[in-house]
């Protein structure tokens, strides 16, 4: 059996996704752009897939939603064209972000601060998300932009944007969503909650890799990442990736049609695999289940490195993570479990593991019963575990367990 | 009957490439920068997919190819670095440029000189190219940068780039080239041309549309354009497009196989036509045959605008265009063929066609047919045609068409 419980990190690509993009390569291939027939003929596939995602999204027709090529782009496009429009070219000088953004927030934000911006990382709560309040209270006259993640990566806990959008409105301060992990995989309506950029990436949601979207509320201005040709109303230049852009439609409109059937089912089985690892002793998992996205675990195993875990899991042919694929060849300690308070050690432990609409009831049971064999046996040759062992096979004593890390 | 000819805005995608790809949507859909096995499974193909594009550049080991959405990014990447590296953080103030080039390179430049950088927009000679001692007379200590087009998709001319290139190597100024009409059209060696980044779009050879890459020389510093995860040795976050890059190797491997045989096939039909298209009285193509792409003609038919042209082939389901489709929605004159000293009258009358390696001859002759036809027919209802037109059916007498104009 082969256990794909990485989704976090990327999804398959639905067949019927697949089924809808194939016309577009060598087929409806003409450059949208066009004048001719072999370009026209494509409008009516890209104005279904964009009428797909405005109503997955719920997002107004006065909104703009222009597609990129993945969400680090969408995500570099908002930081760095605010910064050239409130702070190179206005009187701003600040960015708002968390501790806990994906590498395509933090390092444009680092990158940023060397040309001068000041840039405030929002620590994070015991459950790793960031708090009202908190974001109100840093926010000043010189904060040209907020920018905090709808749902984490690491965790799969979903942070209180409706809150901070509401905060951002009455500060007026413009608010940019990292959504990646959360499109697709929770409701979004874009007219409910006020945000002015939502980042989003189709792979993450069963889509193609290397597609994604930045939503702009209002259509209001940012300057473009790509000038270039009139595509995407000069917003977004290129040539349109045609096919993936439908594949994008398809996919989106699959993730949320029925999504709370879809929610629950997959809840469902991620709620009797965390449950049946949480049977073993000293493993905690972060963040509380409610708030979180339907699929996703990152639980700690005392004593257990997580790429010793990965690596057992892996030869029993099961996909899973410590953390972020984005920066899985460092092999560092989960950064999310060290900004919600976890010792060194521990942070080393996060196992991530994230289920999909594809992953089945079996896939489950063979996942746990291979992931217990695992922890057995690597924490028979732990040495760190060893020490906090009071008794063998029992509880740990004086392990110091950070108590917001205790599931 | 149906023909395209407008290979330069885009081509069909060879159903062997479509076939490449296929199995990175839903089997080995794993994100190459995870551990597990789902993950490093696509390695070997991405290695071989790197190899076929390095082979096919003749690059050296030393350099970096890094895939990008498309050459728009490219072009962006370097200009904004460029600008961002050695004008915001160094002491040039100045980039060279040429008029006749893609929108791009174009658009970012008018961009930078709203952050107040100094850009020079080199003129085209007779031949729509630019003079290396033009480029050698504007480059000054100030200057950060030269960009240079490899050969234009307007025209199909080739320009110097070997010339250029020894000229920036000699002056220590950096020297890029939008390769874009070039790479897989006409054979491009990277160590035998001294020129620091190269962009290229896969779409222009039969891959898909939405993936690019830029070349980089001896691997050298360039600050990304999308900061995130370390994809790419950090180069170019966003997880990898993973059926994409597979499809853009076996692409340029295609169209660079055998090359000479592809380009003196499509060379043969194309003066095959052109040589039936300047049988008609008052009909133009821009620069010379031996210096342009085989696959290209721009052709002005006196007295016949581009897009009613346009249209009649559109009904005789021959796909052509008026100029670049980045720009087609506007219905403005040809930009390149008012640089190269055209007026006005004659700029609305460039009609490009551009093969492929799938044109057919019997798409020729077809072509040639109802090519004939619509000159006939516009021509009749031209009221600027007939004011020049001294004896019906004639040859244009009055009319001053710039004598670098001429085939
Ligand atoms: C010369 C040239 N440069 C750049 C581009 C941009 O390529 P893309 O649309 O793939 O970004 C094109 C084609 O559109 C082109 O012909
Ligand atoms: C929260 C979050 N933001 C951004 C990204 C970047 O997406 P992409 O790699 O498609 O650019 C990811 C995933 O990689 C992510 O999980």
């Amino acid at each position: 059996m082969q256990v794909y419980l990485d989704n976090n990190a990327t999804t398959m690509c639905d067949p019927q996704v697949v089924e809808a993009m194939q016309p577009f390569f060598s087929e409806l291939y003409g450059n949208p752009s066009s004048l001719h027939k072999f370009g026209t003929a494509t409008h009516p596939y890209l104005k279904k897939a964009i009428d797909q995602v405005y109503t997955a999204l719920n997002a107004s027709d006065d909104d703009d939603i222009i597609f990129t090529s993945c969400a680090t782009e969408s995500n570099n496009w908002v930081l760095k064209s605010v910064f050239n429009d409130l702070i190179v070219g206005g009187d701003k000088d600040h960015i708002i972000t968390t501790e806990v953004e994906h590498p395509s927030v933090l390092s444009a934000c680092r990158w940023l601060e060397e040309q001068g911006v000041k840039v405030t990382y929002l620590p994070v709560n015991d459950q790793g998300i960031v708090e009202p309040h908190t974001v109100k209270s840093f926010i000043t006259d010189k904060t040209a932009l907020v920018s905090v993640m709808w749902a984490s990566n690491e965790t799969g806990m979903i942070f209180p944007i409706k809150e901070i959008g509401e905060i951002c409105k009455e500060k007026g301060v413009l608010f940019h969503s990292d959504g990646v992990q959360a499109v697709g995989k929770i409701p979004v309506d874009l007219q409910d909650v006020h945000v002015d950029f939502v980042s989003m990436s189709a792979h993450k949601f069963h889509g193609p890799k290397g597609i994604g979207a930045l939503y702009i509320k209002n259509s209001q201005p940012l300057s473009p990442l790509l000038h270039g040709g009139e595509q995407m109303g000069h917003r977004r230049s290129g040539t349109l990736n045609v096919p993936y852009i439908v594949g994008m439609g398809k996919a989106i409109e699959l993730a949320t049609t029925n999504m709370e059937e879809k929610m629950a089912s997959i809840r469902a089985k991620r709620d009797r695999l965390e449950d049946a690892l949480l049977e073993l002793s000293d493993t905690f998992v972060v963040g509380s289940r409610e708030n979180r996205t339907p699929n996703t675990i990152l639980i700690s195993i005392r004593g257990v490195e997580g790429e010793g875990m990965l690596w057992d899991l892996n030869n029993a042919m099961i996909g899973a993570s410590t953390g972020s694929a984005c920066a899985s060849e460092d092999l560092e300690a989960n950064t999310v479990m060290l900004a919600i308070g976890a010792d060194n050690e521990l942070a080393h432990t996060g196992i991530r593991l994230s289920l999909s609409r594809f992953t089945t009831d079996e896939e489950i049971d063979y996942t746990i019963e291979q992931f217990k064999k695992a922890v057995a046996r690597l924490r028979a040759i732990s040495s760190s575990f060893a020490k906090v062992q009071p008794t063998p096979g029992g509880e740990a004593g004086e392990c110091h367990i950070p108590h917001h890390m205790a599931h």
